[in-house]
């Protein structure tokens, strides 16, 4: 297990992303390769004085954040995003890790590690914390115009992504609508409703937006437009609400006591609304495990990405679905 | 101003809906028409002892939550639902409010109520909160396949309801999409883009779902489908929110009593996040407004729709609405 790790282009800096590395290697053994600044690298190494088996593979190109998608493959090919990903293209790594811009990393995804002979279109797959723990939602961004067998393609992708790395086994599919009833939806999600009915999936039907946090459904199928606004509008309410809640504890002595007392209990409650704890966006549909770690993530948060992106290769996703896809296209 | 109110329907029973309307006619002095089951009516009408001006139509005829959308006009047109939204057809009434079946109510609205002249489709118009106060999100389900001329004319009936009943003068304008770069959203976003760019409102162009929460537009325009989602997603969070803070802070005695500190915290947090303190959605586009209270209203959270009715009425949104597209359709 070999797992190119791109560490630029983090909020926090490239130290906690090699800190995260570091911790993963170490915990459980991955062999790892960091792109970057080399002698940025070299020192937090060193400052760590670990044993893990990382090798480093010096760029001082970086992908920023409004940077063209399109420029990890041409103006930028030498960016540590690039890289990596080609690390993984070439079979000299098995996943890819990087908080990166997201359109660079989907389209380098797609045009280097390159699609899986069957895979219509790769999907980008974040993991959400629901009610009932993790959920699969794809596509969130990558697909923003979608066919009827893009989506169903998506549910097959996301029930094994489910299964095998989130261990869910015969995962709960649910198509996202604006109503349960069959004359709900539009065409597109009605033809694809029609196509997932005969996919052998645990397909629940159309599911309506409040589902989603209620964790009714593990995979949670939509065109990539939707899957964005439901991504965003969910991360902007998290984000209001840690906030208000900070605020709120601390608007006077009288609160600030009596949240002592409770501690605990926000801690844990924080926790279990943050998506970090699951790792980041998968990019599935591709022939290597490809993650987009939190921008934000700290050293233990990119931990839990890289653990991911090896989880997936352990689950062998990549050849589940080259094996089911490639199949159903001799049918 | 008299006000027609379907008080059949609600989750809390109607004796919840009579009282708020009494609320409200008492402290506004408006005239109510309460359409429902007399004897019910009467019966609470006499324990509450109210001298507000309410008249009383007999029906026991209901639109369930599971009847189809064109009951209202077919059916079960001796319905309350149906009956309130003739009296506002007929110019008995100046509006009407309803906790029942949304999408009766908007089919009712639409071929009962009928369109404005000019206006190319009713939408349907929940108001949010955000960080900013009341955000109006529209369409959120009337319409679930549009046009780019559709959206545009959205944002222009949103403006007018977030000046004139939410007191937002100069209101942003904000269009639904994936990303905020030019090349972001899809053909349909795009063209409504280029639309509401000359349409002389304060439009801010794209706004990503994080942005609705955070309250960065006062208008939040999109599609039926991407409304009805983007409302669902948030109504879905805010409700395991909830329940998981009550749970959390009594997990156990200690947190109990650290919660006793915080309580009036906790209840203005609680209030901050109800979309009930705005009263309801309303269809934008027909001739006189007509109100979706929340099904779970009560009488308090009931007479706020109410009252949103009469300030919709009084603001003359519908009568702006009339001069501003069929002005339009001569040019």
């Amino acid at each position: 297990m070999k797992i190119a790790i791109d560490v630029m282009g983090g909020d926090m800096g490239s130290k906690e992303l090699i800190k995260g590395a570091v911790l993963a290697a170490e915990k459980y053994g991955y062999k790892i390769v960091l792109f970057g600044k080399k002698e940025e690298i070299e020192k937090t190494l060193s400052e760590l004085n670990s044993k893990a088996d990382i090798e480093v593979r010096h760029t001082d190109v970086v992908i920023e954040m409004h940077d063209n998608a399109r420029d990890v493959l041409k103006a930028k090919k030498e960016s540590s995003m690039s890289l990596a990903l080609t690390a993984a293209a070439n079979g000299e790594c098995d996943a890819v890790v990087s908080t990166g811009n997201s359109g660079a990393l989907i389209t380098g995804a797609t045009l280097l590690v390159k699609r899986i002979d069957g895979v219509l279109r790769p999907a980008f797959a974040p993991v959400l914390p629901s009610k009932n723990g993790a959920v699969v939602l794809l596509d969130a961004g990558a697909n923003v115009e979608v066919k009827p067998e893009y989506l169903a393609q998506f549910g097959e992708m996301g029930a094994v992504y489910a299964e095998k790395v989130l261990g869910k086994a015969n995962a709960r599919v649910g198509l996202v609508s604006n109503g349960k009833e069959e004359h709900k939806g539009t065409d597109l999600t009605r033809e694809a409703k029609a196509m997932l009915e005969k996919s052998g999936l645990n397909f629940l039907g159309y599911i309506e937006g409040n589902q989603i946090m209620l964790g009714d459904a593990d995979v949670v199928v939509c065109d990539g437009f939707t899957g964005n606004v439901i991504l965003k509008s969910l991360e902007g309410m998290s984000k209001l609400i840690t906030g208000k809640i900070k605020t709120m504890l601390t608007a006077n002595p009288v609160r600030i006591f009596g949240s002592l007392f409770i501690l605990n209990g926000i801690k844990k409650f924080k926790k279990e609304f943050d998506s970090k704890q699951y790792g980041g966006a998968i990019i599935l549909g591709v022939k290597a495990p490809v993650i987009k770690a939190h921008g934000n993530a700290d050293s233990v948060a990119f931990s839990v990405a890289v653990h991911q992106a090896a989880n997936a290769v352990e689950g062998k996703i990549c050849e589940i679905f080259a094996e089911k896809f490639s199949k159903k296209e001799e049918e």
